[in-house]
């Protein structure tokens, strides 16, 4: 028996989010079929990060436990012939058998793309959120820098979740353009439930004048949900890496 | 009557081409179809390029010839409402009678995106050519710079099309990384059936590795198709900008 680790690609504009929670299909469900596929044995893919439906990943991680010949290097190809195509395994490694990939996990990467522009261009508006009213990308970067350190984010959770501490460190954020999207990008030791997609709302709103950039300080204080903005359009957000220390 | 030029940007992906030429749906008829709910006349409208299966758009033009009192500016509003959400109308505006959007073009600009990883990113592959190899962006710029000119580019034409002349002037061209596609950028007076896409296949020879730079020149003279490299996938190409005197 291995422990393998898969880092994992997917659009998630067809699924019902990483881990199926009412109709639909999810991500996980369908590499757990085509491990079935491929290792003829029913595996549970246990997942890094619970993405909701709509969002994309470059770099979730997915552990199985699994007995195989396979050489490791080759399980990519081996998923990706059985896989449909909005999902592609990028990577496989043997990693300790105490290795958890939520538990283990040191950093998270995630970047939230806005398309601003007068009219919306079709061709991307699976992946980015749509705003027509101009934004003011100075101040939302500003604003960014607010979330970065260890604060109590409570005000950027939705309901729903039942977490020990809404307690998470920010490593780095910023809102730059990056031809045609704007571009949040923001790296922390966790999030919370909705914590990236209410972030990137309440930016939206500094970006269009209804908030100011230090209006995120108060808001992280209040430790109150209804005074940060709007939970953003899930398309907008691409979950870029997760890290461990091994 | 009113002679109005309209901007349209459109996700390919689910038409068969900016006119209909087998089974399938075409995006012109379906602007046709939204001119029919707003207007209330059978409109024919005359595009200035003929997309194929898969090809994107954000700055397709399109004539139409309407009795309206809706005022020019709320056109795209009120065509918008009735489109489907991977079509959209970004401008509209008046005309002069012998205006005609193929005709009186004196610039087309298109952008070819290659997706240049190990494995594809699902999220990208309708938007951009995946190639697995490793591409040699310098070379292929390189290699670019032959196509600028006027030359007969009878080589990089399909079968199938009936034209004068197969001599066009290249304005500008160039490859470079635009992350996280590699980018091909080309602009001309007019192009030929296929021409941009035989440009970015034989490019990504080049990059390859399986043709030098330099031979761009000798298969122009060659004026043979065989030498060209093959018609690059649909989904890389996006029409970027069509611009008049006026």
């Amino acid at each position: 028996m291995k422990n393998i680790l898969l880092t994992i690609a997917y659009d998630g504009t067809n699924y019902n989010g990483w881990q199926r929670q009412h109709n639909g299909i999810g991500i996980q469900e369908k590499i757990e079929e085509a491990c079935y596929k491929i290792f003829r044995q029913n595996l549970k893919v246990i997942g890094a990060s619970r993405t909701d439906t709509g969002v994309h990943a470059l770099g979730q991680r997915g552990l199985i436990h699994v007995d195989t010949n396979i050489p490791v290097d080759r399980i990519p190809y081996a998923l990706n012939s059985v896989l449909p195509e909005d999902i592609v395994i990028r990577d496989a490694k043997e990693v300790p058998e105490d290795f958890h990939p939520r538990y283990s996990a040191i950093k998270k990467t995630y970047h939230y793309r806005i398309l601003n522009e007068k009219f919306q261009i079709p061709q991307y508006r699976n992946i980015s959120a749509f705003i027509s009213s101009d934004l003011d990308i100075h101040a939302m970067n500003e604003a960014a820098q607010h979330f970065v350190g260890t604060h109590d984010f409570a005000a950027f959770c939705s309901a729903g979740s039942s977490v020990k501490t809404t307690i998470r460190t920010i490593y780095e954020a910023s809102v730059q353009k990056q031809s045609p999207f704007i571009t949040f990008k923001v790296a922390g030791n966790g999030f919370l439930y909705n914590m990236v997609r209410i972030m990137a709302g309440t930016l939206i709103e500094i970006g269009i004048g209804k908030k100011e950039p230090s209006d995120i300080k108060d808001i992280i204080l209040s430790k109150n949900r209804n005074l940060a903005g709007k939970t953003a359009p899930p398309q907008g957000l691409t979950l870029i890496e997760i890290n461990y220390e091994i």
